[in-house]
């Protein structure tokens, strides 16, 4: 049994993790798309879609991933999900049956979890370094595995890229033996230094590759739109799968979404949030710098919308977590994301939907909950386990 | 695996099943309801919503099915879902572990086979007659099975009601062998003749009853909202379910939604469509008469937005839905629903979205459809077997 999110991490103020800056979403042109085809409700937009989706949607998706991400596909290759854990559930569907092993990041997100908890697979924990998952250590400890999770781009919770070493180890491995590559690129939009980094799907020669990405952090949550890429002779189940389990997309968004790529607004809005991140990311590191420098050590914040404040060995980040949700602060613990138990525990912040006064005053707050929960801590109070809102 | 969609069968013009009546759709209402929550997106709108869905839209579906099925529950047990596909999905995923057996209906809806077994159950095939599932057949079967699918308002495919005889038999069962039974409701708002039938999780008395219901059927399928009514023990396995295959659904149409019912279009639109079904019912039970009498039987004719067309022992009804395919009309076989072979085969002809002067032409070439596969067939044509679109 899966366990329900726990209420006191949900929908908190600061710091939420993959909350986009929505009051910077250009809601005046997307209303007047959603308007248009609103109105004209053709017979098309009204009745069932094909469980693929709106096929001008998926060309759109399949020029925007090629160009942005160098992703090679043709639309049928691509299904229309409703975000990145969709992707994750229909791939865990397709390619796994009951006790299959697969390679997870660890630390990982704990959707993929359990996603692939639930098609019954067997999770087995690979770890994470600077270069990203060491696939040399997956090799040892389960040559096998029928599958791999992976967070290429930008690891998730950590924040690293994975070398270019560790992705052709990987390709290869996988080449060899038959696995498949699980690829969750959730929120590859936002790099703030270096090149930018193609997909690990580019680089695949043997078609082992299932590549997952979302709108859903780039536009806003409750749109409900992704994609997966998958190689050519699994579109047909990955369609099956889709029909059994919820049939298709709602098509309104999927066309108001073409016209917004289309007419070029869906490039304006992410230059446009690629500098405010920038700013924000660049306060975040600031603040906890100065207010938080003793307690807090911040580490991948070269791109996305969060990063990790290591605490000092021995302090409980779900006590600090806990005491913080008190204060309306949301500070997700690292911890959460292992399966066995960490060197060190860490905060997961999101800087996306917060702005400079909230990042002000929310690492004051921060602060304030490592101090409390350090004595409470050391009186004995209980830290039980949590499970998550979304990433 | 499963088998995907067959091409032929897809949108194809007459008699598609569970089209609605598109053309006559409010269109002008509802786009201003969406413009008006478009306009004005709120954070609350555009942010992540909880796995169970928003509270008012299932404040207002559980008055609603309290008032107009009976249903008993409060909006806690309310999981807001895309459609009755995805409440079944989500009661296998909950309610069963891999190789549990389920009773389902002889014949009986393909989706619901397909949402149990990607759960890995096994399926029990019982069979209906004009009281509906045969409740005691089921015990001799296997009495010891872990839930039931069944469509005790309207039998899908074939029409008839499940007398108070059999719900009773069926409840006492389930309370004794604590088994689980998943009612779906997916077009209970249309009985054409005799006095409205409550629904079965009115009756139960032991919360065993997980009750799933659409609106994609009576707005329009691309809209993709329904619900689940579960025990009070068992939301949060739902939610946590939910959470972990696709986190929640897209809040502006729950909150469109919410204001179509409650500022009384809904029961409008309703009244409004359960009297054209009513004349195109009738029109096509006259039309078959008038052009098909002698190879077409008509049952199950009651209710609903489909009925069916036995054809003479020995037709093929794959054969004649193929024909039927190539000019254009769309008629379901009937053997497509049986595990096991039919004595007799059959057409599911829809007549939701279908018109007067399209069900006159319509039945005229389902009339040749038939005369030329019964001829075909003789010369030994393959009927392989096909999987179908949506209910």
């Amino acid at each position: 049994m899966l366990m329900p999110p726990q209420s006191w991490l949900d929908n908190l103020g600061a710091f939420r993790v993959s909350l986009p800056a929505l009051e910077h979403f250009p809601t005046v042109v997307w209303s007047k798309l959603v308007n248009r085809h609103s109105r004209r409700q053709t017979r098309q937009l009204m009745a069932y879609g094909g469980a693929m989706g709106h096929l001008p949607f998926r060309e759109a998706i399949a020029e925007y991933l090629g160009t942005v991400r160098g992703v090679r596909c043709d639309p049928s290759q691509i299904l229309v999900t409703t975000g990145s854990q969709q992707g994750l559930q229909l791939s865990a569907q397709v390619l796994l049956d009951a006790n299959e092993r697969v390679w997870i990041e660890e630390p990982g997100y704990h959707g993929a979890r359990h996603a692939l908890l639930m098609a019954g697979a067997r999770l087995v924990p690979v770890p994470v370094d600077q270069e990203g998952l060491d696939v040399e250590e997956g090799i040892r400890r389960d040559s096998k595995a029928h599958a791999v999770y992976i967070t290429p781009s930008h690891q998730y919770p950590l924040g690293m890229t994975m070398s270019a070493t560790r992705r052709m180890l990987l390709l290869n491995w996988a080449a060899r033996s038959g696995a498949w590559i699980i690829e969750d690129d959730y929120d590859s939009e936002y790099r703030f230094g270096g090149r930018p980094i193609a997909s690990l799907q580019s680089l695949d020669a043997g078609a082992r590759v299932i590549y997952a990405g979302t709108f859903n952090k780039v536009m806003f949550p409750s749109l409900r739109l992704g994609y997966v890429v998958v190689p050519k002779d699994l579109a047909r189940a990955f369609s099956a799968a889709r029909d059994a389990t919820d049939v298709f997309s709602s098509t309104l968004y999927q066309a108001v979404m073409t016209d917004f790529i289309r007419e070029g607004h869906f490039a304006r809005h992410i230059r446009r949030m690629r500098m405010l991140y920038m700013q924000r990311r660049t306060a975040m590191v600031e603040e906890i710098g100065k207010q938080a420098g003793d307690t807090l050590e911040v580490i991948g914040a070269e791109a996305g919308m969060h990063l990790v404040a290591l605490l000092a060995p021995g302090v409980s980040d779900v006590a600090v977590a806990r005491t913080a949700a008190e204060l309306g602060i949301s500070a997700m613990p690292l911890s959460t994301c292992y399966l066995k138990s960490p060197a060190r525990g860490g905060l997961i912040l999101g800087y996306g939907g917060t702005d400079a006064r909230q990042i002000h005053e929310g690492i004051g707050k921060l602060r304030l909950s490592i101090g409390q929960s350090t004595r409470i801590e050391k009186a004995g109070r209980n830290t039980a386990s949590v499970s998550l809102p979304p990433r």
